[in-house]
């Protein structure tokens, strides 16, 4: 039983996820579909590659994973099918599915151009339900991702920008920022070796937090605190509050990790 | 194995929605249920008429497809069943299912009735819970639309408003917003023979614009235009903003459109 | 074929939920899965729990209740599993499971930290997806209760605040508001009896309504009105409009309900 999930920036206000999943239902009765999200702010592709890439390895291998933040529909842009070694993603070729998919974990990537797998006829504005989510539940029912189209390498990839260590400092910032208003940065645990978790001195937007803490309950509700989220990431956060209201920050936000010589 | 779409106005805060499924998962077990949306906005009986109209036709043959926009609840307006060719389509009589069931494809309407079918006891603010929920559930496990009540023909009809065609001039109006603040009007795409779409020029809310075009990316980020979109008919949008801000326009602002002598 | 339901405060802009789906399929792949509500405000654990209270009932007997609301993630409050007469619930300690178990409905509350039933590594910020999905994803496929760790009986619990009848008055308040801005009461029907519904008069932030309706639908859009509500409450509302804003009243308002003589 073929499992779909369906990541976009469509909202719940209106009825384009739920039009998506009649075209897979009508024509892949047996799949199961499960919402990632659909509040990737609007066409921000870089928000929503990051949510593929933290989300996609919860899910059992060989799932669907289906994604539309696409601000170039109905231009040139291609339709892309990539198999990983343990998914299936199915989107725009615009990087939304780069992060998901890193080049050593690729095994084949397909510009998807068979329009036998599409509606008829297409539009030119909502290519989520006569683009995607056919091709997606073609895929639900065995269609081998090669008979979509044409074997491709040569697609548009998206990446986290690099942190900076200078001996004593690292120089991050804030890459997304959740629905609770923290601010995800783009420092991974791994980056804190030789960085006491306890003795580490961050600054943000003016501010300046001493520690990462191991929970958000580790501070009195109100207060800031640095953690290292669900993702991995060094998060900057207020606890029962939003550190993005606190510190009037967001994407781009520079973010200075220090140790005390 | 049926399958039972949800849409209302209930939003998502609550556990409005996820009680329904629980009377639906009580009563029939092996229906698989997808959310078409509960962002309808409140009491707004016609948008959610329009949503139900738009998503039916890409569902399955024998989808049940169960409404609730229901500012009537516990009053006297009729819970109804209509039987098309396509679906099954149930909620209250107050012209939120007339638009998905126009009156060449209705088979048979049913004034549901039969309490048997109802949660007991019933309140008199909930009929999503207690009335349509459990009809569906019904439906879903084989239940006959004539077992639920009376056979009626006289129901709650809502409409379009009209487009009106004056030699090289249609004049429509805007009949719903999405929640990117894109203007759909009145105006379909089969309305504009002999208004070539490089052509025309569309006036709204005191701003003019040139050409129907293919598609969001044919402007640059921010610019406003107009398209044909994913139902058919013409909407003024805004490349990644929003129309309805920009224009300060909404539901019933008129729309013009000329061709040149 | 297992039911799992899931309650949180995650909202949906982000991919919390869907990440904890993937989980429960990754696990218990032949388990359904309805979202009650991820709507609960941020850390507002007792609406959470009136929530799961006033659903659970709606759902087949044997359904799995995943609920996290959860500000203690990661500190040394504990994670349960309540069985119930009619159900399983799954979440932290905290008091957000307790009033959908009543201590005469319960029949074993156990701490679960069997860490075999967890997510490896495990984080301190997200044990939605490190602990209790896995845990719901584990009942799902028959693992006994028993087996999740030690029985204790010392939980948390949140009670709802009593009423107080004093003659002809009883005096109330609020504790919840829904997403309609509906002021739902702590003053249940049964409350009532020798209070007749047309005869009542409401005092509520120095606004005055008389009668309890049968209806939203009794009186006019824009007027106030008092009704028994789904939960078998007495709730103030206006009629498609909010209360909330409308009185600018919330959780702890007090409510008088009195009789003449």
């Amino acid at each position: 039983m073929a499992l779909v999930t369906l990541t976009t920036d469509f909202g719940t206000r209106d009825a384009f996820v739920g039009i998506m999943k009649g075209v897979i239902a009508s024509r892949a009765p047996a799949a199961t579909m499960i919402d990632l999200t659909h509040g990737v702010p609007p066409q921000d592709v870089f928000a929503g590659a990051l949510v593929l890439q933290h989300a996609v390895p919860y899910f059992p291998t060989g799932t669907i994973h289906l994604a539309v933040v696409d601000p170039g529909v109905g231009s040139d842009r291609r339709a892309l099918c990539i198999e990983t070694a343990t998914a299936l993603l199915v989107g725009p070729d615009n990087g939304l599915l780069s992060l998901a998919a890193p080049a050593p974990a690729v095994r084949r990537i397909v510009h998807v151009t068979d329009a036998r797998h599409f509606l008829a006829p297409r539009s030119h504005t909502f290519h989520g339900r006569d683009v995607f989510a056919p091709v997606a539940a073609a895929l639900a029912t065995g269609t081998d991702p090669g008979a979509l189209g044409s074997v491709v390498t040569d697609i548009v990839r998206l990446a986290v920008p690099p942190i900076r260590t200078e001996g004593r400092r690292i120089r991050g910032e804030v890459i997304y920022v959740d629905g609770f208003g923290n601010l995800v940065t783009n420092v991974p645990e791994s980056a804190l070796a030789g960085f006491p978790h306890g003795d580490v001195c961050i600054t943000i937007a003016g501010a300046r937090l001493r520690g990462i803490r191991a929970c958000y309950a580790a501070v009195a509700p109100g207060d800031r605190l640095a953690v290292v989220n669900s993702w991995g990431l060094v998060e900057i956060a207020v606890r029962e509050g939003s550190a993005r209201d606190a510190l009037a920050a967001g994407v781009g936000t520079p973010v200075d990790i220090e140790t005390q010589p």
